[in-house]
């Protein structure tokens, strides 16, 4: 596993800052379990009001932790002062997300001065058991304090 | 934009049966507002508790509603009986998820007996403006009556 | 469909270059059938060295079809002296790739100050039938020339 | 790193020859280097004639070896008699595919009655030097000898 040298001495602080101003994350339950320079490790409680027909996790919120982990892995790397979007992500369901608590760990694969790409697997814990349930690849894009006045993607319109 | 006929009669009622199914869908304010054969756009409105640190609607949450919408869309097509499940996802954010409410449009592209595959696309209502937000690919999967006493992912389990 | 205005009045001439300055296109037998402002049309005569073990047209020279008409789809639409790379695709195979010619259409679904999103499809003409055979969702970036001194891409490396 | 057990014990015959029924890969001059029970990597010397408009091999080409080096490692678990196709995947380019061989290293995530999905990474060798490239995730797909008279994607149409 490669490692990366972060830019931003204060990036735990930055990060954590970043994952805890987002509503949607204390809404679905999920919390940082471990977080250093290029990875992370998110957990969930089970909640059946996130289940879809068979009571499973349904694959959107399994999707939210994911890009959640992405993303701040992405983030512990980028400069002071950067703000992150996510430009896209690519998510496998490999078995029935069934279980009473969750784990979403992210590393970055290839950290960039504008994009940076992750990967991260969901796993879900079923009494004893510890199943691999979802993996994501996605691509983070980090604006800098010289775009903030031009954010790319508000900028985005047909001419 | 291709047309398909389906092969259950009643999949108007088996369609919103699934749909309804899922406590995710209630608890994310979901809903269905149209729904033909192979075609379905779903309905949302924005709630603050599922935003991302700028007020946003949440990628995991747009990645819900998308791949609900491809869900049942497929599913219009399918047999009677038949169980679905999603395969995979991949998901471009195109802009801010930022709106009062929110569409989220899929069509199947191509039915098959096993795996159908469909496209969506997240509308953000911004006053007057209706703005893209994001797209979707998904490949869905038919459970049939058959295979259902061996599901398949949940008997995908290294040897 | 939306339609988009170039910023480089010789778009053509730029994404023609672009195009031509390819040998693997040349090698493929791909050429522009038709170009305008955010959409293009490549086409491909059918080569038996590039089969996959049913005779079909194997995958990967199926996605360098798709990758090629939506990154020059995306060019049409970058100011003059811009580089093109690709960030990432993901592509759907939908039909066996059979056939005597194949078309590759791209459009773009938003165009960006430094990322631009394309959609294609390729299409196999097999006797008088038209089949839609793959899909492909693509991220392409744009190079600037104040970036050109430290392209993206290349500087990407473990601290 | 699972390791996953094959149902057909003479799973390295029937890899290799399915491998070597692809005239494209003899036309890319890509080879298999090492093939395991849900491991290949494959082998590919640069080729002038596969690159893009910088003279880097074409992401095409890349996703070509990443799709085969799926697809074999996927193959290598199925049982006797199985067909495979690729289902979808989504490559991510990482760094410029510049160097004068290349490989491409594939495993088995998850394999399946139905559907199997791999992990695969394309390195360059430049000199000294080996850089990762690009990265795959892709679906693969087993057609049964039950299923051969009624091949799925084939008998995907509009009704």
């Amino acid at each position: 596993m490669p490692r990366f040298a972060p830019k931003n001495p204060d990036f735990h602080k930055a990060a954590t800052e970043t994952f805890d101003a987002q509503p949607a994350m204390r809404t679905l339950g999920i919390s940082i379990a471990r977080l250093e320079a290029g990875e992370v490790e998110l957990a969930m409680a089970y909640s059946a009001g996130f289940a879809q027909q068979n009571g499973f996790v349904h694959a959107g919120i399994i999707s939210a932790g994911l890009d959640n982990a992405c993303g701040i892995a992405a983030y512990t790397l980028m400069p002071a002062g950067a703000s992150i979007l996510t430009v896209e992500f690519k998510t496998n369901l490999l078995a029935p997300a069934k279980g009473e608590r969750f784990a979403f760990r992210a590393n970055v694969v290839k950290p960039g001065r504008t994009l940076t790409v992750c990967e991260a697997r969901a796993f879900a814990f079923d009494g004893a058991r510890e199943n691999l349930v979802a993996s994501m690849t996605g691509t983070l894009m980090a604006l800098l304090r010289r775009d903030a006045a031009v954010p790319h993607l508000q900028n985005m319109s047909p001419a």
